[in-house]
């Protein structure tokens, strides 16, 4: 081929029809010249939806959120040099919590590298261990060979990032000039004709079986971050059933909302702080399904408490160094064949989810009645904000504190709701990005951030313009999470670890094109969410102004108060 | 120590005393928990300036401006998990141009690394190949071999950042709980009585005498992106006229301002536009100092002339694969050492010089007429910044069109100027930040951006209150580069390539609370930098509406016009 502008659009058309045949639809792209064969390939695919996005940092995280809702491998592109260095928050992101990105990196080809040319650097094996996979296969190159292995490329990248251990994958294609095909060139796609790549993935080994039962006693569920569907909700709370244990349901399990079950807990975290129930309660052995939970006082109690974890990736979260067995399953998949298997685990005792079960819903009323006589808090919000969530829908919570408020006082209700939040590595990055990405993902998704969350992230404000449900900014002050720590009080505390910006949130969703309400009460918040949600019209800001200090008394109160709580369960 | 919160303080403070005796003046920290012990370890330190900016990207380029600007290493710090990831972009620019920055990463300690725990990820070699050394020396020990180890490794690590190869050094250092010591702590720093680290630089091997004179007939010095002493240009000068070359003096190599010289070229870009000329005066060699010219003509023009590079550094810049000497040595050394060591190189040629200077004068004359007669454009606009920027002043010029407009339009002048620019990986990524930390690093500088850039770096905005020199941006509706290349008018061309952001500038500025003056003209122009450079107030954004098409009609027209002058040199 003498026009090497067509021969490159080729090379990227066999590449995304592999990799549209892998699944993938949605490609987020940031501007750039070296892109340009896979940008024209893209728009010559009928299958991708195309984001461009200025700041490759947001275009990542936005690309985190389509994958996250949408749970399909998403495309992200950008041009040489320290473009793609600006992915590498949200890879990181990506790799912890299990999330599928393909990362396209576009590059200078060989002759250039490493000889001091313009917007050159070393790209190779850029993300080092934070990707499942690194391909780098060349300059484009003529002929039916090339373009099988480019769709064999893509097919086998969209593969290795849903695997048995989903994330990241990166693929660094270099590009020679000309970058832009001749009249004359003829390119087209053949992605519906691509076959997909099946990876068989293999069943939990059976020697389980016999391992298990030498875990005695009684014992709890402990339902980590993760991602249920109904059915495998059905499948655990069945497992519950089973066994006669509590399942501990995490906020990011996705468990505390939708198919009921009895079984089903989630005032641990201040049930524990109450001595005598945490002495009483404590377990013989765990089941936990996913990651680490978010509750440092669940952790913290569970300590030295013989584990089980199951865990469809090949991460390895055990913190406390109290796993046991480590079964590489999908957590459903899991639930299914253990019932199967007609296995048993611990020792049956009927009064052990019955004290559980009573020692919860007192907790429940407790906290019910607490909030009743209370200020208004951020507890309140939540459980306005868990009532008026539509069936089905999504809401991302930000680390810090939003999600451990939100672990405090979601409490759990039978519509299901999605609960997200990027907690792999727990950054209070990329989280306006992620909410929009959220919503092009396909599922409706309001944020509930903090001030330097929300600030963290000002590049993301770009991306908020069209969305149709709102971000929800707790205006408190700078990063209220050291007032819980021992830095809390110390020389220069204000200025080197609360940090407090000083802009005005009303003026920046202007400047952003983004509808504001400020609000400071429960009757001003619920109008706020109400109108911001109604159909067809740009959600904007919620801007939630708490004083940070009556909150922190609050929440001191109320775990004081459980602590001292008469009547063990 | 029975106090573990006082042995990470006493670690953290022998390591301080250890950057500090190596030349370390500013630290510059994002908030945290895991970073607690480097924080008041840096409130014990008289020396450090302290710097808290709340988005780890944007702190990096800060601190890159800060070094740029001092010469000094600059530290940054941050907490655990993905928060160092953001400093990458500018760590690859530190690394690609040479600028010392010491990267503080505190971390989990080993236990918890690997297995889950939140806010932890593999940290190690995080920065791969882009920094000069990484160093894990592991949780802090008590005892005085402990502290004499920190120390040692602060001045290591501040001597590698500045070494015969300047640039990042990585220290990832993890911290066990509790990260406050207790009251009856006592820890003091001794950074006064630490000795600096010397590091022997060799001498340019003599060797080299004997292989230069084989480079025969007429030559040209080409002065790349570096940074020039008053003395070392001296010395530069003297050799250029010793070897009757002409010097061509890229816009960042900051040989264009400053003690005249007759030597001084600043019109080829615009020059070696004509053909007959390009032809005339094609040399036999070239000695380059530093990095290649952002000149694309020239560097075209270059193309299998054979090559001498002599860099301070041990980067490789040679895109055309032409060099043939390398010498890895200080320029302005080698310059000195060249006229002491009395060499001789190429073969002289009293006419070369002349037709040369001749050429230059004649291209400076027609570039002023044809700007006396043509519309406003960036053209006049970077005239008159030259003429009305205080002596020994900076200027960032960004990426992209700026920089390249400015090789074009800048002239030359005997004041000195800095010019900074962010050339190594040449992103449009972290501008305003490194602006701030330009003025941080103690030289007053004026910054001329294009809107995606500035748009690029939002959080930079937070950052430029107190800077009593304005940020330019000129406003011509996204990335216009993209016009002068192949991608220009293809379907989705603005979409997908010039990508304009629909952010009003004014309230944005408003925003941040910086001051807002827009101008379309040289009358406007010359009067809002006036005012925005007046003692003692906060400058803010001039923000410079340019009419791209028309511009681009404008370049065009010089260029075709300057093709075309008849009389060839």
């Amino acid at each position: 081929m003498s026009d090497h502008g067509c021969l490159n659009l080729c090379w990227a058309l066999a590449l995304l029809d592999g990799l549209v045949a892998g699944g993938m639809r949605h490609l987020v792209l940031s501007p750039g010249s070296r892109s340009t064969p896979l940008v024209l390939a893209a728009q010559r695919q009928a299958a991708l939806t195309v984001t461009p996005v200025l700041d490759e940092r947001s275009a990542a995280f936005f690309a985190l959120g389509v994958a996250r809702a949408s749970g399909r491998p998403v495309g992200l592109l950008c041009t040489s040099g320290s473009a793609l260095a600006h992915w590498f928050p949200a890879v990181i992101e990506a790799s912890e919590s299990g999330i599928p990105l393909v990362l396209l990196s576009a590059d200078r080809p060989p002759e250039l590298r490493g000889w001091g040319a313009n917007q050159t650097i070393d790209q190779t094996r850029f993300f080092g261990v934070h990707v499942r996979a690194f391909h780098d296969p060349g300059p484009p190159e003529a002929g039916p060979a090339a373009s099988k292995l480019m769709r064999a490329l893509g097919r086998r990248a969209a593969a290795e990032s849903l695997g048995d251990w989903p994330g990241p994958v990166h693929l660094n294609l270099p590009f020679r000039e000309p970058l832009v095909p001749g009249p004359d060139c003829v390119a087209e796609s053949t992605s519906g004709t691509v076959e997909p790549l099946d990876i068989q993935v293999q069943a939990p080994a059976t020697r389980i079986s016999a391992a298990l039962p030498r875990l005695a006693g009684r014992g709890l569920i402990c339902g980590g971050p993760g991602d249920w569907t109904a059915d495998g909700a059905d499948a655990l709370w069945q497992l519950a059933a089973r066994l006669g244990v509590p399942v501990l349901c995490d906020p990011l399990s996705g468990l505390r909302f939708g198919s009921a079950s009895s079984h089903r807990l989630t005032h641990y975290d201040s049930l524990l702080r109450h001595p005598a129930t945490a002495a009483a309660l404590k377990p013989d052995w765990v089941l936990r399904f996913g990651r680490s939970p978010v509750s440092k006082t669940l952790l913290g109690w569970l300590a030295d408490v013989p584990t089980i974890l199951v865990d469809a990736g090949r991460s390895w979260s055990d913190p406390n160094h109290d796993v046991r067995f480590k079964i590489d399953a999908d957590p459903a998949a899991f639930c299914a064949w253990f019932a199967d298997a007609n296995l048993k685990l611990g020792t049956p005792d009927p009064d052990w989810i019955a004290r559980w079960l009573q020692a919860e819903r007192r907790l429940e009323r407790f906290a019910a009645d607490y909030l009743d006589q209370a200020p208004w808090c951020e507890g309140h919000l939540i459980r306005d904000l868990i009532a008026q969530l539509p069936e089905g829908e999504g809401l991302l919570c930000a680390n810090s504190m939003p999600i451990r408020q939100f672990d405090t006082w979601s409490g759990q209700r039978s519509q299901p709701l999605r609960i997200f939040g990027n907690r792999g590595a727990s950054g209070i990055d990329g989280q306006t990005s992620t909410l929009a990405g959220l919503n092009a993902g396909g599922t409706p998704t309001t944020a509930l951030l903090g001030d330097l969350s929300f600030l963290h992230d000002l590049s993301g404000l770009l991306e908020l313009r069209a969305l149709q449900r709102p971000c929800i900014v707790i205006n408190n002050g700078g990063g209220r999470i050291f007032d819980y720590l021992p830095q809390h009080g110390l020389p220069g505390f204000e200025r080197l670890w609360r940090t407090p910006m000083a802009v005005d949130l009303g003026t920046l969703a202007h400047t952003f094109g983004l509808a504001h309400r400020q609000v400071s009460d429960g009757a001003g918040f619920r109008q706020a969410l109400a109108e911001s949600m109604q159909a067809g019209q740009s959600a904007g800001l919620i801007e939630v102004v708490i004083d940070a200090d009556l909150s922190r008394q609050i929440h001191r109160d109320f775990w004081q108060a459980v602590s001292r709580l008469r009547n063990d369960p």
